[in-house]
This record gives structure tokens, sequence and C-alpha cells, in this order.
């Protein structure tokens, strides 16, 4: 009935991920034809040769081979440092991996107490279908491919941001446009990366895991979840160990830096800044790339669990089944034209352009995507057919699934828009909040809370219409295609992201050279358009786990073959108030992680200005590698007790408490999570946005309140380094706890639904 | 078969109360033994002449006719501005009361078209109950009655209070026990006035409608639940107009006296300092005594409403449908004996040994309670009966009933220790809190954030063991009677938290009257008891909040005829959503609302310090009216439109997306606001504590953060002052919120099933 079928979709899946990578290299190419020298030092790269048909460059008579070879040092810390910790990180984690892969499979090969013959299928006791034992081997080894995938990802991020610094530094004497383009570009090279190997691991898997499975197809999707837990878990400690790892950095440097001994941030006398620029590809591209990679495996594989139980599964309709990796491949495809919107077909002129030159890029994919969207719907599936829900069959209809993903792509939209209404200081709330400064820091703080908190009930509403829509239309197979919708732009979403730390460490680097006045008003200009664009990007990451959460525990829920999860009933009640209380506990972790790592490294920055003779007057270097290390240390050491906490209280709560407590923990993690993070990213990006306005002091009142060094700056300041943990370290990395702790619960359910609630079994 | 029959119980529960009333008024009568000479300052008072027996008075030359002339003025001063602003907001409050009476009135009574005749029961239609239209003016009546009661008890509770702080002061000079017991005494005369006049009140009520109802006791208690929603809505606004007054004052004081111009707390040179004294009367005595009138009201009507459909209504027997009242009869009686323990049985000898006395009088009260619960139980409910449980019939044993009492009761006790614990500076959290403080106010707010997040892991883990045990052994019940179990020492509950205002008046009194250092060292004693007890008083507010608002949940779900409250479904699980975002949005106004009162407090007090000459040197005399008029104006306004989204929120919900919408709204708003609730009184408790610890400088360590002045102590300052609308504005009135929107939805029940839900049906 389909226009597409099986070949067709074997072909084209792998097709698209494919012209993806090739996009990306393309891209990368671009970037590496800036040159920077070797980072000894010798030799002057091919950059400033070509810089001679530049626009306003050496006007100054700054020594340019001598920045240059800055530069390329600066750059090479970054990177070494990046990778060191990176390197370290991964370390622990594979043992990690190793042994929670363990876990994986003795629990849930225990199921049938490891027995190999074949059983009935859950969904279908007439059929035969193949041992636990099986699906705990396969679910083992799609968890390893997830969170190898996932640490990939993170570090080719990592790789290409590290790369792309320095030439955007570069560049930036050639005009702010090329500037621009080298840091898209280069977001572009990760975000391509990203969304295609992980689409393309995922389509093999499924191809030869079924080599195994066969005609299970219930045992087959079912073992491919692991993958969605695997990425996600690389993710919770990528996030929150690169997001201790950059604030301790960060708000030591600004403590010491900025407020003590009044210099400027980034200034190379500043022993810690390094450590933040590290800090910055380790936490805010790693980090998040391996976040936002857990997101897509996560709702990839929560769409296709539930899509291998429903009419689907059960005929065998393998393009229909392939639903969710064909829109997948057609954002890729969407977001490369939308790159070049960006790339060839519009130029950015001047500094104002760059923020609209961003904005334009989500409206441009989301309008791109929803027609694509609309021609693999009408092509790949049957016009209707019957869905899993709870037990019950729905009859659905392919529109209905257009208005699923389409639901989640423009949520997202509206989630955006007011995350950037929020946040930017082109609009009221950040102006208020830097207003308030006057009277000192504690309204400034009393107003951004107050500002965060409103923030939330926008991007509220525009999940719960989205989750009502595909609910009401496609049960949780709905619910996991709007969120797959969400992140179907993830591609540009994620060259967004990714242009921000870069424009970021750019700035620094610019900074630390000593390039030029009107250089580093350029890089800052693109740095201000990138912290809009970052807390946008959190907007998006926050609201695709809100959906996917749910799919998540909405299969789970199915999975454990529960039949209802009433509210009013004990367990669930005193799961759902314990749920809600877990971001609590978390964030209160991570805050006084921050807190304290952020204590030691003020320590050691002021020991560094006390003992080192003529730092403070930039005769003698500081030591970094130092504050390097005490970053390193302390987030490898504070990582751990969060991401216990996250990959705990799931096997806690259901082995202890059952499957029905675990469902109202879930949902009640959820429920208070995506509130908690949404205001912390909020308040966060209020206070650093209402500090830049009264830095920029683009406006009379910002003249009024400024100029840098005033006691209303000063108030900022605060602000902004209270927010620096909430919106880079809890705020973020409650996204993944919420996703997290549902795919856990739903790859473990098997072993909860078989040997879960031992206490109320008891009483 | 129980012990007390119908006859007992009716003579029992107004004895009680009676009990209650006249040892309130025998405390009274005893602090009005501490003579204040009339206002105008003419003519010494019987307190000077009786103090010629004191210990260590007038050592030093203080003119003291010149200082009991000047507190009576000040203590005038405060009681003429706290009149003045009850009396305006109870008139705005009258309107409201009329309006939303006539609104109960017309929706209830629309649920059957105004019919005048009989019709069959809602849980038994064999027989035939009162019309819905009488029970539409019974509830309508009810609501006006608990309003009425709601605010009397917050105006006689501010008048105690502004009877006792001048008393309290004066007292200091003999001793700092003897100033304690006044304090005391002032307390314990609100708390028992407050306590046996609700029980009095609702007693009669019962019986009153019971003359028209007959034995239609279904209708008859389901009108009644008006009294608990009359109480909470005018808890509500008292609590968020008292609150936006107090700290609007406070904020603005500190901000400029303490921060700006370096002048003490309560410096009578400040304008804004009265205004600040009279907020402590209208915000923590009256907004917090409603506030806690509303939690028993609603707890009671909630058992009482649950009873009604069960065994007991069944078979109308009397004595054990009395088992709240009895309960609370006993606890006021209990605490009667535990009051006793503090004023006569021991004595406060020191500055050291006064937090522990407050402390002793929980344990004592909820020791001597558990024995008077046993004692009532097994007394007045016979051996076993059934009762409603969604549906069905649940049989119960009379200790199942001791044991749900109990376990709200000691859960109150782990919260009030856990927040004790949190909040005290005699340990680790707020002293690491005051140790951040070193490296400035940003490590302070985080650290404090921190500090907040944690502290609601017990009280969480508190009260879901309770809900637990309760709901397990009797269902609905079961929560109701917990959270009365948590309130049954109500008395001395209030006695401790109307203390510490008390105290804290009686500092700034002592202060702007010129009293001698010794003095105001005993009242700063005095106060910083208060402190931490008022912490564990909104411990224990938000706690109870929490049971009292799922027994009121269970109630709505019950009466609006839902079968379950199933989270994987659409509707309930948008609601839940949704109402966990409530909790921020009202937060977002409240903290905005302070915010913006406290810039033009601000202002205010600057401009008055640059344009009334000699006002910086103590010559002249500031204006504290404007300061005053400036609070009240605010908090007028700005009450409204927190109030409204409160009071809105169930209507809309519920007439536009039915009754399952809001179901799930009811569970979102309870198990987010809680969170919300605790972390944001305790972080405002830690850093108001950290800041105190600091001046205090009672260990080494504190001494090398302090004095007054220094950086350190700048920056916990600022702590104190953004925590300031977090724990007495935000945080306490989320409780009412939880409460409120639960027994709203209960209210107007019959009307949501019978009308709601307009949206979707038309969907």
């Amino acid at each position: 009935m389909a226009l597409i079928g099986t070949v067709a979709a074997e072909v084209l899946i792998p097709l698209a991920a494919v012209i993806g990578i090739l996009f990306a290299v393309l891209q990368w190419y671009v970037v590496s034809r800036v040159a920077v020298p070797p980072h000894d030092g010798g030799g002057a790269g091919k950059g400033e040769r070509e810089s001679d048909g530049g626009d306003d460059d050496e006007e100054d008579g700054v020594d340019y081979r001598g920045v240059e070879a800055r530069c390329a040092e600066i750059q090479h810390a970054i990177s070494v440092g990046a990778t060191s910790f990176l390197m370290t990180e991964y370390k622990y984690l594979g043992v990690f991996m190793a042994a929670f892969a363990a876990v994986i499979f003795v629990s849930l090969g225990s199921v049938r107490r490891f027995s190999t013959s074949p059983e009935p299928c859950p969904y279908d006791a007439a059929r035969m279908c193949r041992p636990a034992l099986a699906n705990a081997a396969f679910t083992a080894v799609a968890f390893l491919l997830g969170a190898t995938t996932s640490v990939v990802s993170g570090y080719l991020g990592m790789r290409v941001a590290t790369f792309a610094n320095a030439r955007t530094a570069l560049e930036a004497r050639r005009g702010v446009g090329r500037a621009f383009t080298v840091a898209f570009r280069s977001g572009a090279a990760m975000g391509f990366l990203l969304a295609s190997s992980a689409l393309l691991v995922l389509f093999a898997a499924v191809n030869v895991f079924g080599l195994y499975y066969g005609d299970d197809w219930g045992g087959l999707y079912e073992a491919i979840t692991g993958y969605g837990l695997g990425g996600s878990s690389m993710a919770l400690f990528g996030r929150v160990g690169g997001g201790i790892y950059t604030k301790a950095a960060d708000v030591g440097a600004d403590l010491v830096g900025k407020v003590e001994r009044n210099i400027p941030e980034d200034d190379p006398r500043n022993p810690a800044v390094i450590a933040d620029n590290v800090g910055d590809n380790v936490g805010d591209i790693a980090g998040m790339g391996s976040d936002l990679f857990g997101s897509y495996a996560e709702s990839s594989c929560a769409a296709l669990f539930v899509a291998s139980i429903s009419s689907f599964g059960a005929e065998h309709d393998f393009a229909a089944m392939m639903y969710p990796l064909l829109v997948s491949a057609a954002g890729i495809v969407a977001c490369a034209a939308t790159t070049l919107v960006a790339t060839d077909a519009t130029e950015v002129g001047g500094v104002n352009e760059v923020a609209p030159a961003l904005k334009r890029q989500i409206l441009v994919s989301t309008v791109l995507m929803t027609a694509a969207i609309a021609a693999v719907t009408f092509l790949a599936l049957p016009r209707s057919f019957t869905l899993f829900d709870f037990g019950e069959r729905k009859l659905v209809k392919n529109w209905h699934l257009f208005i699923c993903v389409s639901a989640g792509l423009w949520a997202g939209l509206v989630i955006g828009y007011v995350t950037e209404y929020f946040t930017s200081n082109a609009y009221g709330p950040v102006q208020t909040v830097a207003n308030s400064c006057r009277t000192g820091a504690a309204t400034n703080v009393i107003f951004g809370l107050a500002v965060g908190y409103k923030s939330v009930i926008v991007p509220i509403f525009a999940i719960a219409g989205a989750i009502y829509a595909s609910f009401r239309l496609a049960a949780m197979y709905g619910i996991a295609l709007a969120a797959l919708g969400m992140l179907s732009t993830i591609a540009t979403g994620l060259t967004i992201d990714a242009y921000g730390p870069i424009s970021d460490n750019a700035g620094g680097i610019a900074e630390m050279a000593g390039m030029p006045r009107h250089v580093r008003e350029r890089t800052d200009a693109l740095d201000a358009a990138g912290n809009t664009t970052a807390a946008i990007g959190k907007g998006f990451a926050i609201g695709s786990a809100a959906l996917v959460s749910l799919a998540l525990f909405g299969a789970y829920v199915s999975r454990a073959g529960i039949e209802t999860v009433n509210v009013v009933s004990p367990k669930v009640f005193v799961g759902l108030l314990a749920g809600a209380m877990l971001p609590y506990w978390f964030s209160a972790m991570t805050m006084r992680s921050v807190g304290s790592a952020a204590l030691r490294m003020v320590e050691e920055v002021r020991r560094q200005f006390d003992e080192i003779p003529g730092l403070a007057e930039g005769l003698a270097a500081p030591d970094y590698a130092t504050c390097v290390r005490i970053s390193t240390d302390a987030s490898l050491r504070e990582m751990v007790a969060p991401g216990a906490l996250v990959m705990a209280s799931p096997l806690v709560a259901g082995t202890l408490f059952g499957v029905e407590a675990l469902a109202g923990m879930l949902a009640g993690a959820l429920v208070s999570g995506v509130q908690v993070a949404i205001s912390a990213s909020n308040s966060g990006g209020a206070w650093d946005n209402a500090k830049k306005y009264i830095e920029a002091g683009a406006t009379e009142e910002a003249r009024s309140l400024g100029p840098k060094g005033s006691e209303a700056h000063k108030a900022a300041v605060i602000g902004d380094t209270i927010g620096d943990p909430l919106k880079d370290t809890s705020g973020p990395s409650l996204n993944i706890l919420v996703k997290l702790m549902a795919v856990e619960a739903l790859v473990f359910a098997p072993f909860f639904a078989a040997h879960g609630g031992i206490v109320f079994n008891h009483l």
C-alpha cells in the first residue's frame, strides 16, 4: 500500500546518513582551509598570507605573526587539556560501562533463570520468541554500542570545536561575517557528524540484530532499547562531569579575576583561564553532544519499541516499522538544505545580523522539515493501521502521525522562541533584571529567579499541547514521534548549539592572544549571539527530554504489564512524591559540587597571584596546568554521587517497591524535573545576558547602569556567577535524569516484573 | 460498643474548646500584668514600680521612664499600622467573600437546575437526600463562616502580638527568663484561642446544620467542606498580602539601612523600620494564624467528609463520626499540659536555654498527644468498621486509625527536627553556608540553594512514609487523620510560631527605644531562637498541607465520581504537568511583587535620607507613615494576581477540561509545590541564620568571618535578603496554593461532574 517498500527503506536511511557524514566532512574541510601555524610557534600559517585580501586587516600594526603563533599555542593548550580530561573520564566510564553491561545481562538473564530455550512471546503467547537470555545479551551489546557511540560523538565534537576556535578568532580579523561562517560551519560539522552516525549505527544494529532475531521483532526492538540506555548513561556522566568541570573553572576564574582583581574575562594572567576554555569544550560541546545523542537514541528506541508491538510489528511491515528512522533521515537532508541558507544563500554583514541569522536557521529548518515529514508520512505508511494502546488496539490514520511529529517539531520552535524572549537582552525580562542591579545583587537575584520561574509557563503549555494531541491521536507511539519530531532538526540544533562555545572560545583566544580591540569586539558579538542560542538549545533539550521520557515511561508501563498507574493508590502516589523530590536531591549534589570545586579553584588562583611574582602585571606566566588538574579531579570525583543517584534510583525503586511505585516515581521526576530544569537554565541565561547588557551599554538605560566595574555591574556579575551552575550543570543534567531513569526502567522492566517489589511483597 | 457515646461527644468537644479559650485568656491576663504606660507617654506604668525587685535593673542610669514611654509609643505605632492594614485588607476580602459565596451558591445550585425537591443520594441511590440547592446554600454559609473565623483568628493573633511585644522588651530588663515567659505566654494566648475557636465554630456548624439535614449526613458534611474553603481562601490572601507587606519593608529597610548606610537593623533612623515591624505582625502572625487555621479546618472537613460516606455515616454513629473533632479536642488538653511544662515546671535561666526550651515543647506535646490519641481512639471508636475506598468498602480496625493519626504526628516531629538541622547555625549546613561567604555573595547563594534542595529529602520520605502507612490502613480517611494528627498539637505549634515574631518585635522595640546593650542582647537571643522555630513551624505547615491536600484530593476524586486517576491517559498527564508548573508561576508572581515593592521602598528610604536634614545623625525623625503606606498599597495591589491564579486555576481546569484533567493538576501541584515550598523556606532560613552566625561570632570560625560590616558579612546580608521573599512570601504561600486548590476542587466537584470539561466534550 505504501510507496516506500522494504528495499527503499533499506537504501534511503543509510544513504541519508552517508550524505550527512559527507556534508560534515565538507564543512570541516572548508574550515580547515583557515590555516593555523603549528603550535610550537614556528612558521607562519597560510592564514596570514591569504589575509592580504582581507578587508580591514593589519590596520593597527599588530604583530600578526606573533598573534597567530599565540593563537596556535592557546588552541593547543585547550585541545590538550580537553583531550586529556575526556580520556581520563572515558577510562572510568569504560569500567562503568563494562560493569553495568554485566548488570544488565545478569538481571535480564535471570528473568527466565538463564534458560536458553524459546518461550512464549510477551504480547502474543501463541507464538514462540527468542529466550530472555538472548534478549539480555543483545541488550547488553546494544548498551555498549550506544555508550560507545555517545562517547565517540562527544569526543569528535570536542575535536571539531578545538580545531575551530582559533580559526574563528583568526578569521575575525577579516570581518565578522567570515568569522561567523567559520564558527557556524564547524558547528555544522559536529551537528551532521553526530546526527548521521547516530542514525547509521542504530540502523546497522537493527539489521545486524535482525539476523539473529528473524521475525521476533518484539525481542529485537526490546534489545535495541539498550542503545538508548547506553547513550543516555554516558550523557549523564558527560553532562555532570563536564558541567562541574566548566563551572568550577568559570566561577573560580570570575570570583578572583573579575571580582577581586578587576581584570577582564579571559585575561591570560588569570591562571584558571585555560581550564575555563577547556571546560566549554568538555561541558558545553562534548556533554551537550552526548546529551542530544542520548535524546535522539532514546526517542528512536521508544518509537521502535512501541511500533514493534503494534500492527507494524505484527504484520512485519518493515518500511512502516522504519518510519522513525525515515523521519530522522529526512531531517538530515532538510537540515543540510537549511545550512546552505546560512552559508551560501545569505551573508552576515555586521554584528547585528548574527543573532537573526541563527534564529532564521531554526525557523527555516522547522518549515522545511514539516514538508519532509509530510512526504515521509504519506510515502512510507499505509493509510491506516492499529497501534498498541495499553493493552487495547487503537486505529490510527497516517495523517495522524504527521500531526504527532509536527506537533513536537513546532512545540520545539515555540519553546525556542520563548526561551529567547526570557534570556535575550533585547527584551523586557532581562532588561528588568539588569535594572534591578541598581539596588544590588539581592534584587538582581530575586528578579532573576522570578524570570526563571515565569519562563516555565509557556514551554509547559507547548509541551502539554503536543502531548495531548499526539497522545490522543496515536497513544504512546504518538508521544515518541512528537519527541522525534522535536529532535528531527537535531543537525541544525547542534550546529547552533556548538556554534556558541566555539565563539566563546574564539573570544577567549582573541583576548589571550592580544588581538586588537576591533577584532575582540567582533568575537564578543559572536559570543553574545551564542549565549542566547545556547539557552534556546537548552530549551530544546529539555522539551525533547520531557517528550522522550514520557514515551519511554509509556513503553515501560506496557512492558512491565501495569494496567493503570492510578495516582490514588498508595504505591503510585508515594512514588510520585518521591520522584518529584529527586531533581532537588540531584541539584543539591551538583550545586554543592560546583561550589566546593570553585572554592578550591579560588584558593589556587589567589595563591598564584600571591606567590608568583609579576603575575598580576603580566610579566610572569601563570601555572595553568594546576587549575586544569583541579577541575579535572573535582569533576571526576564529584560526578560519582549524582550519577549513582540517577542510575540507582530506578533499580532500587523497582527492585524494592515494585513496578507501580517505580511508575509513580518516573512520572513525578518527569513533571517536577522539567520545571526545575527550565527555570534553572533560564534564570542563569537571564543573569548572564543582564550582565552582558550592562557591559555592552547598547541603550541609554544600560549605559546608566555601567560601565564595567560599577556597583550595578558588580551586582550583575554576582548574579551571573550564581547562574553558572544552575544553567550549565544542574539544569541540563536534569534532562538526562528524567530521560535516563525512564529508559533504565524500560530496559529493566522484565526484571522488575519478574522479581521486583520485594519490600511490599513482605508487608 | 465504643465507650464514648453521642452525649459524651456532644459534651467533651465543646468542653475542651472552652477550656482552651479560658487557658488563652489566662495567659493573656498574666501577660497584661506587665504594665506599659499609655502611649502618649504620660504616667509611668506599674512595670517600673514592680521592677524594684528585678535582678539587674537600672544599673546603668538609663532613663527608664523615658524608655517605657518610647516603648509604649512604638508599640502604639506598630499596632495602629497593623490594625489599619488588616482593616483595609479585610474590607477588600469582605467584597471577595461575598462575591465568591455567590459563585459557590450559583454553580452548586445549577447542578440540579436549582430544583428544590429532594433527590437520590449520590452514594446510595435508594435513599433520598436534601436538594442540591440546599447544599449550595449551606456550602456558601459554611464558606462565609470559615472565612470569618480565619479573619478573626488572624486579627486576634495580631492584637495579642502587638500587645505583647513591648511587654517582652520591658520584661527583658529583668532577665531573659522573664522576657521569654512573656513572649511565650502571649504565643500561647494566640495558639489556644485559635485552636479552640476553630474547633468550637466547626462543632457548632455541624450541630446547627444538622438541624436541617437530619440524617442526610452526606449532604451535611459536603456542605461543611465550605468551612475549609473559606478558611483557606482567606489564608491565601493573608499569607500573600502579609508576606509581600513584610518583605517589601524588610528588604527595603535592609538594602538601604544595612548595605548602604551601615546602620543596624531596627535603627529608629531608618524610615522603613516601623513598616518592617508592622509586617512581622500582619505577615508572620496574622498570615500564619490564618494559614494554620485553614489547614486545621480543611483536614477536619476532609476527614468528616470521608467519614460521612463510610460506615460511620451510613450507621449514624455520631461519636465515631466526631472522632476527628475528639482528636483535636484531646490535642487542646495535651497542649495545655505541655504549656505548663514551659511556664511552670521549668525555667529558662540563660540565653542558651531558650532554644532547647522551645524544642522541648514540640517533643513533650508529641509524646503527650500520642497517649491522648490512644485514649480517644479506643474510647470513641468501635473495634472495627468499614471505610469508603474509591467505590469499594475497606474493613478497618480501631488501632489502624491510631497508627494513622500517630504517623502524621510523628512525621511532623521528624520534619521539625530536620528543618532545625538545616536552618540552625548550631549544625554543619548553615556553618558551611556561612563559610562560603568568604568568597562572596555568589558562593553563599549557591551553597544556600544547595542546602535548601537537600533539606527536601528527609521530609519527603517522612511524609511519604506517613502517607503509605495511613493510605494502606485506612485509605483516604487515613490520610485525613494523618494530617489531623500532624495538626493535633497546633496549639503548641502556634505558641512557638507566634513566639518568634513577638520576640523579633521586642528586639526592634528595645533597639528603637534605646534600651541598654545587655537588654538588647537578651532580646536578640530570644529572637535568634525564634528564627529557628519559625523555620520549624513552616516545616509543619508544609508537611500538614501536603497531607491535607492529598486527603482533599482523595475526597474530590470520590465526590467527582472518577474511577481511576490514570497517569498514562492524556488528560491526567497533561494536568499533572501543568499542575506541577503552577507553583513556579505563582512564585514568579510573588517574588516579582516583593522585588518591585522593595525597589519602591528603597527609593523612598533613600529619598528621606537625602531630603530630611539631620535624619542620618538621628536629629530628625523619619516619615514612617509613608513607608507604611508603600507596603500597604503594594501588598493590596500585588496580592490580587497570585490570588486569582490560585482561585481560578481549579475552576478553569475543571470547567474547561473536566474532572480528570483537574485531578491530574491537583496531584501535580501537590507533588511539585511541596518541594518548592520546603526548599524555599529552608534556603531562606539557612541564609538568615548564616548571617546571624557571623554576627554573633560564637565560634572561632564565625569570628574569622565577622564582624558586622566585613566583606563576608556583607555577602551574608545579600543571601539573607534573597531568602526573605523565598522563606516568608513564596514558600509559605505555596502551602496554601496546594491545599486551597484541592479544597476548592472538592467543593465544586458536583458542579464539575455535572457541567465540566466543555473543551474536551467538543473535541
